[in-house]
């Protein structure tokens, strides 16, 4: 594939890592017992599990107790939302699981600026004594904006004081998101000061169909899925064994090449968005500029049209996104770019491009040339 | 592992076939896009994905759009349930899944005689004018007995064409687990006559953690998973694009070389279970002689500990069951053979064989050798 073509939507996919599928094959084929099986070689395979849980654990600094495998980001937050009953408040620029699931509860979606950053203020303001749960992502996964998960945190702990002190005895929970830069910021849950994360291993070079909810103590998680009472009764069915070595391997590469990948992808990026804006004064690189995923580019040519500019791309051999990848957006104007009251003369202008592990300084300069030709061309074709 | 092991626990965990692997491994790394991108290779990704689909809904007799791929049966069971909101029917000696997805609704758990198989008289007196799902096994994990399926289909027609009459609105449907047995069976859904139908890859020589649930256009699925609308709104979540290939790869070989497969591994059975009753007049084997899957084989020494049988046979590295393998029934008596009235001093004394691919004459015979002499050795213990 890296040969053929330059891939610049890690947003939407990563391949999985040559060393997390190595890690993987074990548990594929010869190790492929059930992990409740009694007899020796069964149980070994459950201690595998068990200490890739740990491992991953670790990793966020929690316990594996707290740890529950799911099949992806969309049903751990799924879970999260299943396990409060009051009211939620999450933004209009989540992700459609997150939107889905705070419309099935009474909730308040509240606004985010242009920036796409969301602001603690706004939702302090949108917390009432109902409110059981906050949900907002680490990063959006169409803008690449990091959210100041920190304050939202504290915002948090300040309701859960005032309501110890009034005698609410209704709890609140921030769920945050972070199946969008987990392998790039932060996700310590306590640096975070979340009661519950989201990750999703089909992001990060891991295994597709594995992800996991993290919980504190404090939440009592509703099982969605019941039956055999693996993951301690909170979601039954044979364990994915070969899916969570492999969730774990990704994170721990991550983990351990954190602070080199973000310079190199950020120094990357930079180089691309200079090119582009040098090339093209009129483009709008939209969401923070400083408080950005460092493989981010969001960037908006006012008067083309983004999906012919995938197309064009793609005639070029250069992979880009418009919106996010998933069947409630096909076809639709992205949700996010409305959010943040984006123009639609520039939003539907606008294309994703997300740099990663299969980006170097080789392909980056090809996709530069490209794109410049590209979009050079669409504004010859309608006369601007 | 087949080189080091004799195993015998077919039933709990399969060995992905080679093949299923060879299928899958383009989807794990070089074809990782999102089906949802709207680049070529993405959407060729899709094509696959939708095609495989296509091909297991063919196996059983299908349409495409009436299956949701989920995470495996356990996930299907529950979004079988999930999809009713009257009253349900079902049997004692039931998965953990189904029994526990039944306790949490309406419902009726009949009793099973000691041959293990259904009585559809049982099951209709059962059935009242709440009655909206009627679950039953297409065949039981610990007895290998075969369920009377198509009868049961009749009973629920019958009561259908009742209620029709009598202007009771209410609908019922029938929802057959198929996880075992799927590869050995017939899994037409019209020739069973069943409404919602749960296949399980891992237990066919396929990925874990892939199943799907196949609904008729009577029964309107409730989504457990909300988000990106993925499996046509019913189960949200990047597809699992390596999982489905694998699965429809699997069950294209399972019924290719069904027939054949039947009668070898039949044949290999009653072999065995002759050598250990001749040994043992004691011994009793459990379930339906009839009625039984070819592979199976659950059988009891009276005055033994199965447990300890288990472990004696992994010393001479032979691997079989007792009971089924799940978090549920972990260090506890078997709940099937204590709905089917077992007496316990029996039931006490069973183990479960259960042959498979991993099967061929000369480990069988070894494994004969080896269960007389551990057998044996255990009635000696004991002084019967």
């Amino acid at each position: 594939m890296s040969q053929e073509f330059i891939y610049l939507d890690h947003a939407a996919a990563t391949p999985v890592d040559p060393r997390v599928a190595e890690a993987m094959q074990p548990y594929l084929q010869a190790d492929f017992f059930n992990p409740y099986s009694p007899y020796a070689p069964a149980v070994a395979v459950s201690h595998k599990y068990e200490e890739a849980k740990a491992r991953i654990a670790q990793i966020i600094g929690a316990q594996s107790t707290e740890i529950v495998i799911t099949a992806g980001a969309t049903e751990s937050i799924n879970l999260a939302f299943a396990s409060v009953d009051g009211a939620v408040v999450t933004t209009a620029i989540e992700h459609e699981a997150v939107l889905a699931c705070a419309r099935a509860k009474e909730h308040q979606i509240v606004d985010v600026g242009l920036s796409g950053v969301v602001d603690p203020e706004v939702i302090k303001a949108a917390i009432n004594d109902d409110t059981e749960l906050v949900s907002v992502a680490l990063a959006n996964n169409e803008l690449g904006t990091i959210q100041p998960i920190r304050k939202l945190s504290e915002v948090v702990a300040a309701e859960r004081r005032r309501r110890l002190e009034k005698g609410i005895d209704r709890p609140i929970f921030l769920h945050c998101d972070a199946s969008q830069g987990a392998s790039q910021l932060d996700i310590s849950v306590a640096r975070l000061g979340v009661d519950m994360l989201t990750l999703n291993s089909g992001k990060m070079y891991g295994p597709k169909q594995v992800g996991l909810l993290w919980h504190s103590n404090e939440v009592i998680v509703q099982p969605m899925v019941v039956g055999g009472g693996q993951e301690m009764g909170l979601r039954s069915g044979t364990e994915n064994v070969a899916g969570v070595v492999g969730f774990a391997r990704a994170l721990e590469l991550a983990t351990k090449n954190k602070k080199s990948e973000v310079l190199r992808l950020s120094k990357l990026r930079d180089g691309l968005e200079r090119k582009l804006t040098e090339e093209f004064p009129q483009a709008e690189v939209l969401g923070s500029a400083k408080n950005r995923l460092a493989g981010h580019l969001n960037i908006a040519f006012a008067g083309l049209d983004g999906e012919r500019l995938v197309f064009a791309l793609e005639n070029e051999d250069v992979l880009v996104a418009t919106g996010s990848a998933c069947s409630a957006n096909k076809g639709k104007r992205s949700h996010v770019l409305s959010a943040i009251g984006l123009d639609p003369k520039i939003s539907d202008g606008n294309i994703r491009i997300t740099l990663g592990k299969l980006s170097n300084e080789d392909n980056i300069a090809e996709a530069a040339e490209k794109m410049t030709k590209v979009v050079a061309k669409e504004f010859e074709r309608v006369g601007a």
